[in-house]
């Protein structure tokens, strides 16, 4: 196996980091959308959060990665081995593939052979508590996105087709990456992921000479490499395990639920999933910080990521979203 | 199982709340479109519906959920089992739902392992006597729309397809919510609805708020947040089949019939459908209520709701429909 | 069963429950064609015509309802069973309708389980001696709509697909009903019906309370409302089967003959459909006034459902065709 | 069976007549094209055409209605059985054909049954020999049409196809009609019909009147109106029988070849076709005229069918092409 | 069996003429593409060159017309039988051949029947070492054409579907005829043709009464008319058969090889096929000739075929192709 | 086997054949684009590599070319064989490849003899070590390139289709060739193409005519004309094998890392996977020159090639790309 390339080793592009580290530890974020240049780094570092993300518990033979002591799919009276211990799945989702192996589909050798209507479970089953990854999300067909948009928000695969009928548990972080010159995501789609972040090459001579030479070593020497990261690699892992752990227990300021109101309806932002996304966001930040509770720092520093895809086009405003987004927050916390 | 959000904590959106119960009382009233901003607990309220409704009493194996007492589905020799109880279906039809598994297809397994043409029941069986729930309706393809609408005024599926010539009941309420900038409804579909209500983000600041508390609450601790609502809900429940045994000995008042009629030419809406909606409507609002018969305070209420997208467009008035049907109904009941 | 609405009771639309109960005494009228606001009865009434039309003798068995005597479908081996009375078939044409189940197609289950080639006839055969109807036939594809059209021209249904070579008679009476801005018909599709009726949203408000009274009534009590007219449907059924046995013996007077040619020059009718149909119409108009001859009181009577629909389109006149038909009329009953 | 309406009862329409009988005598002359208003019975006169025909010679089974003495199709080893006389025939091609109805195609019964890759034979089979009509052949899609015109034109279909190579004798007239109002023909296939000819609703009001009787006592008593004018119809059959016989002997003179060119020249029309189809044409109006030689008159009555559809459009002459055939035909007689 | 019409019974069309033979003698001159007028003799041209072409030496049989001593394709380990002597193919490409005939797939009969995967060829491995015809090349369907001359340019066909990797070798000649008013042949795909020709509707009456004089004999007695030019056919047989003896021993003299690379310069010619063809097509000239080498006049008579469809558009120059070939041929020789 | 035209005797197109070599020599440069006029050699000289690359040491029975010492794809159990020396692929993509081909399948004929679902590997695989050629890459379907290109970046074929899911090794160059008359390459797919070239047609005479010459002596005697050249096609194999020995030791000094940075910065070529490309092609330069190190010379050598396709399309000037390649590199190496 070629080793993937590590995580800390990625030069720059600290708001894409930021936001992966944050749907690790709270996956109710609601997926993470990265739009950028070509050659920013985004597949390998969406393909890097395998080396990151702690290990689930989950019966041996099931394809659902079902928790232990959850009800069997769909009454499946067919054992599902022992519980043990699994890397956390982080899924990639092809171009070209078929609705029917996203989904899950009649499976035909059993039709086949024993004439049996059986389900075969599709890419959403396999990346039930991990991650499901797009490269290139905005050349996918349109129906399969929001087919995919759909089953993250509900947390819940519901297949109704070949003449089957099954409902299954598909707990995912939906990430998807793309470059705005092959086409732009429907305005439709850009709100229903939970944070976005933007991506630029560098400018900067030294970074850029920097990302070639860790690049040329990795390339020549893949183990040496990951070797030489393995300490950092580690210690990131330890701090998102750490972080799960203690989410949980932190509360939500009463400063910071009025705070994030008030950033959404000055901003205009529309409806009320950017509030709910500002809380969960700041929450998981605070978890990362190991702080003791959620601050309205915290919330300033996720608000970009947040509320960014969620601004109303405003046709006198020629400046970019990021640019407004600044603005604003600079007068919400000046105030 | 996790717990859905319960009816009553939902904040304000009280003429959503009210149509959704008038048609849990009558679901001749003909359907109810949901149309606003995103993030405005469309779904949660129609999901939150299952809570409310009243059992029914079916057969046990019956799929179309047959009352007790009525004639097997083409004639179907199986045993349907005994009459018992069982909760009134809402059934969700996902995106991407194939046409086969709405209305019913040919039961492949059967074909492929018996030889035999046998029917196997759609989606419309299974909501028959509950509710059929699609969100982003505007998002589905035309001609599912078309059928759905017309089996729902129909109340029967019939079945022309794989050789196949079946037809059952169906009845049921179908529920519709969409946000109309991502497409419109064609105005051909419009009028096929029996209510029809806007949503919008709530602009005041301390509302916004307790929106976010309670859907933090709720996502923290699932099942405690149900406890707190639990009576609330039974409250509606039970108010809910009351009105259910009360509406049929409800009269029409003659002056409640020609003030319909009144309203509806002042209005210039089409047809004779929005009377017949009035009056339905009107009169589940009144068995809601617990009124001795049909007032017309009750009509008033219930006009916006079954007639805002019944108004021709008039290319002089830029005034939203909103605002026109509140400005006749005012000079229609000042007259 | 729910009972249907009975005809008699629909409030006003005289032209359209006229050109009904025609095509009921002559099929050969060619088809009638319901256009109009949507709500005004259109469905209702053809649904109501199931109750009004005398029984058809044929074979127990025969999925054709061929007549007592009739040479077998292609020659089909199998016994058709005793002659036996059935009702005539008013069959519903359901959008969504696959062009295997209209016209026939073969026989899966035969064809898997004997490895046998035959045919299974779809709803053509099926409403064979009795009427097909399409509601929104504006919405059906064109493909079906021009097939539907030719079966109906011919009375013969010829079926060349899937290996397949089968005719059989198809005599029946369409009945296509829509609502003219979901889409218009295609205008070389107009002239193929042989009547035309234009149906409107009453704006008497006595008229409309009446249609909301007695709808409402029907619904509260479907069985005892329909006790309420059960004698007038009697009369009515009784009237239409003395018309069916008079009309045979009706002579076409020259006088008749020569005004209807005159009436289709003056209004510029093409092609002598126009005048065949009006023959036809006002035979059946007098058989069903026990009239002793066609006089040319009924070729008045039925001019414009004969030819609203095939007058060429004048640019410069921009009168409706309906009050083109009236002028035109008007002046050759003048004459 | 019901009787056809006899082809000498047709009013008027002289033309479309001739036409008609010099294709059943000389089938060479590639094709009828009858195209005008809807209703002035080009379906009724081609229909008419199978009591007109005179029987065929062929083997009992062949589904190529082989003549005698040919080699069977593709070596075919099964038994055609006895020489036997059947009538000509003249085959439908109904709209929604299937190409593999009109071609042919692997008999999926013996492939099913037997593993057999047999072909069946389809409507290009069964035509040959005889006529194939097509009614609405501008609604006809494009591929089929140019199929058609193809197989018409080599007299052989070519099937390539399901894994199947067979080619079969498929010698037929063509006929074709159709309202140009629904659609013109594609000019590239105007060329490929041999005759063309144009039909109007008459104007005459005492021909109108005299069509519509007749039509009305066909339709009143058709066994009756039919034996009326059985020795018309018996009186045509022989003529046409004795004109196949007759023409093999006539020779062309030097004359009517050089005219035919001449003309052709004269009015422009492109390629050779138009001078074959003229002198093909003269020669089988020769045959029916029971004339000794093929004279200029024949030439003359045959040219506006043969050329009518051949001109060059002219944008600089507004006259129809039939105004314009006039002309040049006059000159072209006059010098 | 019908005889052909005879090649050298074709009044005028030299170029054609000339274009086909030296496409007999040199296969790899690339493919003649004839456009011009209907009724022009292009397909019959096309059809007689089966009476022209020496037979091939082969295996009995080999569905690829193999030559002796050839590997077996795909290592097929049957036998191929005896090499014997037969016809060179002369395939005809029907419209409406689907592409699995073209290019050959899975044999359905031997996978239903013994559940073996094997390759069926198609009407490519057919056309081996022989010659392919497409009739209205311009009316196939663009990826067909593609892969025709894909194939006819490498003269292997590589089929990659139905789970079948095989390849065959394919080499023959793609005569293609349309009529440029039913649309031109794309671009990109004039080029890839060897030779262009175009006909023309003679002008003289002379020559117009001559060809349908003698078509119209060969109508009448087919037999009888091909004896008659019997003799020319052979003496055209023995001339092709001898020029390829005679052409592999043709040198290309360098005077040759520069003057057609000066006149490509010259004409602005792009790429190099244009050298290529002339060469190729010069050498076969001169073996048809019976020449000793190829000499400028063999270069200069076959200059327009070659190039005719290879000059950029020259949008300042009004003048037809075939008249700018023809001045830049005069410019180039007179130098 | 007709032999192949040798690479070196391919007159001119230095900057085609020197990417060739490259890619030869290192993979991961990331696919070659040859775009230019037809004519011009590209096919031949895609083709000739297959007669300098190096063997490859695989197992005898893998369809995936594994490496020794490799997993086994998807665990597959069977046996591999042993390890053998085979030609290193070079697979050609024929127009109208069916995805299946491409990506693979469900082996048919496995699923139905024993009802197994087994995975037949398709081109993908095959090409696996070696190289895939797609001609007129610009007329293949979108999606198909997509799919290519995705492959060719990660190495590796992941398939979830039929059913299956399989992700296999597909380390190959892509080579793609086309005529921009054709149409161009969307632009988001050229930047994912590692190096570019164009071609044109000689203008120099004496070269045509070397083309034509060296071409026509092929055509004559093949393998007379291979035996010419093979001492100088050894020669380069040899060169090509020793490259790819050395070029594993050869470092990137800090002077040849930054001015490549300089250079992409200084031309606005997006992203960085300019920089990442100029480094492994002038390494790959570097080899075949056996130089010690790389040099500023080797990255100008090959910074067309690597750059000229990611240039910013400047509105204000008008040179095409490669000038404007030029002029920036001599700025920057003269700075």
């Amino acid at each position: 196996m070629t080793p993937v390339f590590p995580f800390p080793a990625i030069v720059g592009q600290e708001e894409m980091k930021q936001a992966l580290l944050i749907a690790c530890v709270e996956p109710r974020v609601g997926g993470v959308l990265v739009f950028g240049d070509r050659g920013t780094a985004k597949s390998t570092a969406v393909r890097a959060l395998a080396g990151l993300l702690p290990p689930i518990e989950t019966y041996e033979h099931c394809p659902y990665n079902s928790a232990p002591g959850s009800a069997p799919v769909n009454g499946d009276g067919r054992s599902r081995g022992n519980v043990v211990s699994k890397p956390a799945p982080v899924v990639d989702l092809p171009l070209g593939v078929t609705e029917d192996r996203v989904v899950g589909a009649l499976d035909i050798e059993k039709a086949l052979r024993k004439g049996e209507k059986a389900f075969e479970p599709g890419l959403l089953a396999r990346a039930n508590r991990g991650f499901l990854y797009i490269d290139e999300v905005n050349l996918l067909e349109d129906h399969i996105v929001d087919l995919l948009l759909d089953v993250a928000a509900t947390g819940e695969n519901v297949v109704e087709r070949d003449g089957l009928s099954v409902r299954h548990p598909a707990k995912f972080v939906l990430v998807g990456s793309g470059n705005p010159e092959e086409g732009e995501l429907r305005p439709q789609l850009l709100d229903r992921f939970g944070l976005s972040v933007e991506v630029e090459t560098p400018r900067d001579i030294e970074m850029r000479i920097e990302v070639v030479r860790r690049r040329d070593a990795f390339e020549r020497d893949p183990h040496g490499f990951c070797a030489q990261w393995a300490s950092e690699v580690d210690a990131l892992r330890t701090r998102i395990a750490e972080a799960q752990g203690r989410i949980g227990a932190l509360e939500t300021p009463e400063a910071v639920l009025r705070r994030a109101s008030e950033i959404c309806l000055a901003l205009g932002a529309d409806g009320l999933r950017g509030e709910l996304t500002l809380i969960r966001a700041a929450r998981a930040a605070a978890a990362l910080n190991a702080a003791d509770e959620i601050s309205l720092e915290h919330l300033r520093a996720v608000a970009p990521a947040a509320l960014r895809h969620r601004l109303r086009r405003d046709p006198l405003d020629e400046a970019g979203s990021s640019a407004r987004i600044e603005r604003g927050l600079a007068e919400a916390f000046a105030a």
